[in-house]
């Protein structure tokens, strides 16, 4: 049974996957692709996974059989698992929760050979359909307390299925980093009424130099402290706190925005592996005897993708300290994804 | 020249190294080994390096020549520089200071083909002891606010050169993790006058699932909620928040803690690459008019190493969210560890 540990020096919640009956030596992993004879995400498979909690099938046909576009899955092998009570204990100085969570994965397309930088905008945004039906589904979940969707592409970045999807992870705890943001925005919020990153957003589009590309909704640009070379986060122009609120015409201008993005990153950089990781507002924490505050998420938060491309290991201390080396600057990034030839 | 940068968002100093003249295919790196013909760390080649800034020489012989046991250089291509004043400015949202920092190489022994499994505990000692120098000697210069000394052993873990090194970076920041540590342990402590590691450590004694070893200075534990698998914590017993403190007597028992620890790794993990981590007190902060204030690191802080073998890279969306995925309990971990036949 997993386990959600808190340890007070690190201020930090970690997930403690059980895995019996392994020796040492099969903790050294090397990642491998996982070689199934048939990949269980193609049409005509769909008895090989769990049932479907979401589909996009444009002709209406029945669940678990071919005809879709978009999938969603439970993972055969979740991390957290959905069923039973969340139930919480300290241990000594520390935090126990159970092992509480779903995890899910979206497969974004039934053609197996296409490559995320493949796909069009328009189905790029029926992706971004799925993501959204489940963050509202999953958040009247009253165990959870965020909700993240990631994807990793390549092996490199820890895709071991190789037809392209998405994972979706809803936590009963709040991550580190965004419980940091969360104070920056608030604290920030607080002081001067108005969106950190709507100012950072600001300064971004009036100075330029680490922007990747910007459109009537979306902008895109290299963080000016970027920890890893080329990393992008991706931002709506509009305030907004909370993925699920984006309507059909901002779904499909992320679509465009992500398939263009994409097309430059395998121009520079051939095709990289990467991870995308979407940063949403957390689900509101509940306080007893205010059950109306369940659903206010914070709305001084603003969403955004953060897309690192995973062309450099960090090495050394990086894990340990925190504080990050790249050798790459925000500046360079930017200037070689705009002129990327396509 | 490099900069740190300061993202409000993430609420962290980044280093931005400045390579010039690169094209972004070079950023796809391979770590690779530095292929020297001859080693610049072995006896005769003291001129391939910068001058030395410590070496212990039992035989009292010039420097910059062979017949040292340990040897301190600045490292040739340091990620900050020495020269110059710490400068700082705001850029909008923004915070930069220049990049003023040390970087220097700690060579643990002259043999090349010695691994630190096999350095006896009088010989980690005297790294120990030059650790030591080190750290009283840099804490002078008021530009810094923390230093790190770290190891990185194999090439997975980042080590380029293989011949055994430890490395010491004085920075003008105080790195993330070290900074909710430290709040961590002055929270604790006004709330409960007592020391949060210390209080762990009694914990962890008394527990025991998670200990490898303990003796009258030095205790060794996995920590209750490990981000990585076989991650360890090496701790003194009796409360102290600086490294530099420990006395003679101290630093061989350190050495044959550490001796005894790298010996089951290898053990059990078959010579595994690792980082080692040395989390001291940081530097004082200076406070305006109040030049006593710069000598005083913080009390409440415990001082500890972290060990992290490097059996198994993060996959996905750890480095985004801080959310660490752990397959190996830290009490299987130890209990392997406990049991290693070295």
């Amino acid at each position: 049974m997993s386990e959600l540990r808190w340890d007070p020096f690190i201020d930090s919640w970690v997930a403690i996957i059980e895995a019996r009956g392994r020796r040492p030596v099969d903790f050294i992993t090397e990642r491998k692709r996982i070689e199934t004879s048939v990949c269980p995400f193609c049409y005509g498979q769909e008895d090989k996974t769990p049932a479907e909690v979401y589909a996009l099938r444009p002709d209406a046909g029945l669940p678990n059989q071919p005809g879709w576009k978009v999938r969603v899955i439970p993972n055969k092998f979740p991390i957290l698992r959905i069923e039973g009570q969340l139930e919480a204990r300290g241990e000594g100085v520390y935090d126990v929760k159970n092992g509480i969570g779903a995890h899910e994965v979206i497969i974004e397309t039934p053609e197996h050979e296409r490559q995320p930088a493949d796909l069009r905008a328009a189905e790029l945004a029926d992706v971004f359909r799925a993501f959204r039906s489940r963050l509202v589904d999953l958040r009247r979940d009253k165990r959870f307390r965020h909700i993240v969707i990631y994807k990793n592409h390549g092996l490199e970045a820890g895709a071991t299925i190789p037809h392209t999807h998405s994972q979706l992870l809803a936590l009963p705890v709040i991550p580190p980093h965004l419980r940091i943001a969360l104070r920056a925005s608030r604290d920030y919020f607080r002081r001067k009424e108005r969106c950190l990153m709507c100012d950072m957003l600001a300064q971004e589009l009036s100075d330029g130099r680490r922007l990747v590309r910007v459109d009537g909704e979306f902008a895109v640009f290299a963080p000016f402290a970027s920890r890893h070379p080329f990393t992008l986060r991706i931002v709506p122009r509009s305030h907004l706190h909370d993925f699920a609120q984006l309507t059909d015409h901002m779904l499909l201008a992320l679509g465009e925005t992500l398939h263009d993005v994409l097309r430059r990153l395998r121009a520079v950089l051939r095709d990289p592996p990467f991870n995308l990781v979407l940063h949403n507002a957390p689900l509101a924490v509940p306080r007893p005897g205010r059950p109306e505050f369940w659903h206010s998420l914070p709305a001084d938060y603003h969403w955004y993708f953060e897309l690192t491309p995973r062309i450099m290991d960090p090495a050394g201390f990086e894990g340990g300290t925190g504080f990050f080396i790249n050798p790459t600057s925000p500046e360079d990034a930017a200037r070689y994804l705009v002129e990327a030839v396509q």
